[in-house]
């Protein structure tokens, strides 16, 4: 198949990338490289070393004999992306493009009408251009489990049917995003939904988990083809916080109460995952929704997963819960369903300790760049405005704090 | 109280004003006129003349015996929107600032971006204003009953209680929007909620039906007080266009099969309903939906009720059905409740038929102005993306079309 993946200099971008390079089908990209730039405006880097497009592009043609095709440009503008789309004819287009962010989103009023602006206007970009171009194609649109919220009952993928004064209907579930970068994807999910209703398009919603790790399956020896892995309070993710955090000795740390309950997956299962959406398109006109994780677990026992596969490898660390920079609910119900990529096949890899250790090892290689910027793993966006770090919380162990 | 109206000169906006005026409130607006530029856009003028801000401002200072303060700029801008929030210290921000108009939003990928991130970023920089400069303000945002859709149950205003899979949860209402224009209510009804949340705002999200008529209880008998009648595919309303028809003897025109049924409400109560909002905030934080309009009608009935107002002046016009330029169920379930502002003592004015007496009065000392634009009369932007004026249909006479 032709797969177009707009963000292809990503953190999930580049590992596609290699990973439907290696399942033998064509693969083009776009990017404007501004990861690379919000994660210097958050004064980090990657955790581990990453190659400019250029290096990267010439790793991928003597591994793969052939080409990448790339472009590089915005995706905000339209006659950016219709050109492109015109040129490539993607059978499937993957929209990993927007900005990925809730701390990032909730700096200030500039940060906020950005990512959501910046969201909306490559979606709808990726949309008009199907719609014109290459209306068969099948748009896989990546989300995050995130727009749901955490309601006190079971997560549907997408739609549920219920009954209020006595009608039953199918009903988009209702979402409950907790930041402005969250409800970016539900507004695009929106979006998504009608243009799928009135111009027949195809496509697959991915509400995506908390991914983690450095490994995908198809990742060569040679450096060029590391995907970038951030550790700062915006673009890190929590369970690569932690494991960046072990590798240099510093607390792991859950906020508040740490009985956060997420979905998790990891970032090898992820590319299993994209990979089965993108291979069964829908038959025909659809939009669909996969919940994209592997399990549930708390925020915590993410953290004493990470501190046991540490210790595995020699490094000793304490978990110590920070003062919670956001307002989420701390302890709760939390059931969503994650039944359609398993009915297409998803199997997970690993256990997730043992993907915790395969991502220490490879970033225990590169500790000295974790150190040199230590202090961005403690964050200071607040969800109600203040730009101030957070505190170590001394929790009382009681039943519904952490254990020791 | 001092109410700042964000869209001060437009078809509610000028009215809000001298209502408010009247009722003895401190006054403040602003605007950078773009809806009189996105009609002239459309091919089209408002069928009543209007004055110019200079001139309006002239009016409201004899009228009223002190100047309406008013700001020109560009509330996109957060700088603008924020040193007037802390220079006029509002108690409610009514904002009435947004693209109203879902043919305009369908147009192509540019009105689509614009019209979301417009209406987007206007809601953000007015709800970080008040987070930062008078979060004991009220909010009032004018949304639309478009944002839920047709679902094939009743709908609440808001939220409904229902239960799944044995769980009973407070639940927002799932919204299934029929254009971008409507999904950007939508968006930023989303966004609402969260502020109210995170940073205990209160606002009022009103979901307004329809809107038809160019008389306001307030009104003088001064052209400078008239607001804008717009008649075309864009910014005319269902019932606006239809009366502008009559008074020209052009066939009044309901879309597709005509049954689609929708919440009317005439201009006068939507400023009686407005000002209930604003003069009986929530008590503290709170996001609250009300729906506001007068009664459910289908838009042949509207047509019918225009034809008979129109009789009664010695118009005769018929009833001729366009093609539907809209992707839209024709016939339908619609059960919308409106309780919230009857509990704070809405009372219709008068019933449909006397104020489309009222307004085909005052439409009829312009009708060399509607005639001048006649050609506007008939929409050409259609859903599926084509440029194309729509065409009249020979209707068959059964039990589901309109009666002849």
């Amino acid at each position: 198949m032709r797969v177009f993946i707009a963000g292809g200099d990503g953190y999930l971008g580049w590992s596609l990338v290699q990973y439907l390079g290696a399942r033998g089908h064509q693969v083009g990209a776009a990017d404007l490289f501004l990861r690379r730039r919000w994660v210097e405006e958050m004064g980090s880097w990657s955790a581990l070393p990453i190659a400019s497009m250029r290096e990267r592009l010439q790793a991928f043609k003597e591994r793969f004999g052939e080409e990448l095709r790339f472009w590089e440009g915005d995706l905000r503008d339209y006659g950016f992306v219709e050109a492109l789309v015109q040129e490539f004819q993607p059978d499937a287009i993957v929209h990993l493009g927007e900005c990925p962010s809730a701390p990032y989103s909730m700096m200030d009023v500039h940060h906020a009408v950005f990512v959501q602006t910046n969201n909306i206007t490559t979606t709808f970009n990726l949309l008009f251009a199907m719609r014109d171009h290459r209306p068969q194609a099948h748009l896989v649109k990546l989300g995050t489990m995130g727009e749901y919220g955490t309601p006190r009952m079971d997560i549907p993928e997408g739609f549920f049917e219920v009954e209020f004064r006595g009608r039953r209907e199918r009903l988009p579930f209702p979402r409950q995003a907790g930041s402005w970068y969250h409800w970016s994807k539900v507004h695009g999910s929106n979006n998504i939904m009608l243009a799928c209703k009135i111009w027949k398009l195809r496509a697959t919603d991915v509400m995506q988990g908390v991914v983690f790790g450095t490994g995908i399956d198809e990742r060569e020896e040679d450096e060029r083809f590391l995907t970038r892995l951030d550790f700062d309070q915006s673009f890190g993710t929590a369970v690569n916080r932690y494991c960046c955090q072990a590798v240099i000795g510093h607390p792991l740390t859950p906020f508040g109460q740490g009985r956060q309950r997420r979905g998790f997956l990891p970032l090898r299962d992820s590319m299993q995952c994209l990979t089965l959406a993108i291979e069964n398109p829908p038959a025909g006109s659809e939009y669909r929704v996969f919940n994209q994780f592997q399990e549930v677990y708390d925020v915590t026992e993410m953290a004493r997963k990470v501190q046991k596969a540490g210790a595995d490898l020699g490094l000793k660390v304490e978990v110590r819960n920070l003062e919670n920079p956001r307002l989420e609910a701390e302890e709760h119900y939390y059931n969503p369903d994650h039944q359609h990529l398993v009915d297409l096949g998803y199997k997970p890899a690993h256990d997730v300790e043992t993907e915790m250790r395969l991502m220490i090892q490879d970033l225990m290689k590169y500790r000295a760049r974790i150190e040199a910027k230590r202090e961005v793993l403690i964050p200071d966006v607040r969800w109600d405005g203040r730009r101030e770090k957070v505190r170590f919380l001394e929790l009382v162990k009681t039943g519904n704090a952490p254990a020791g």
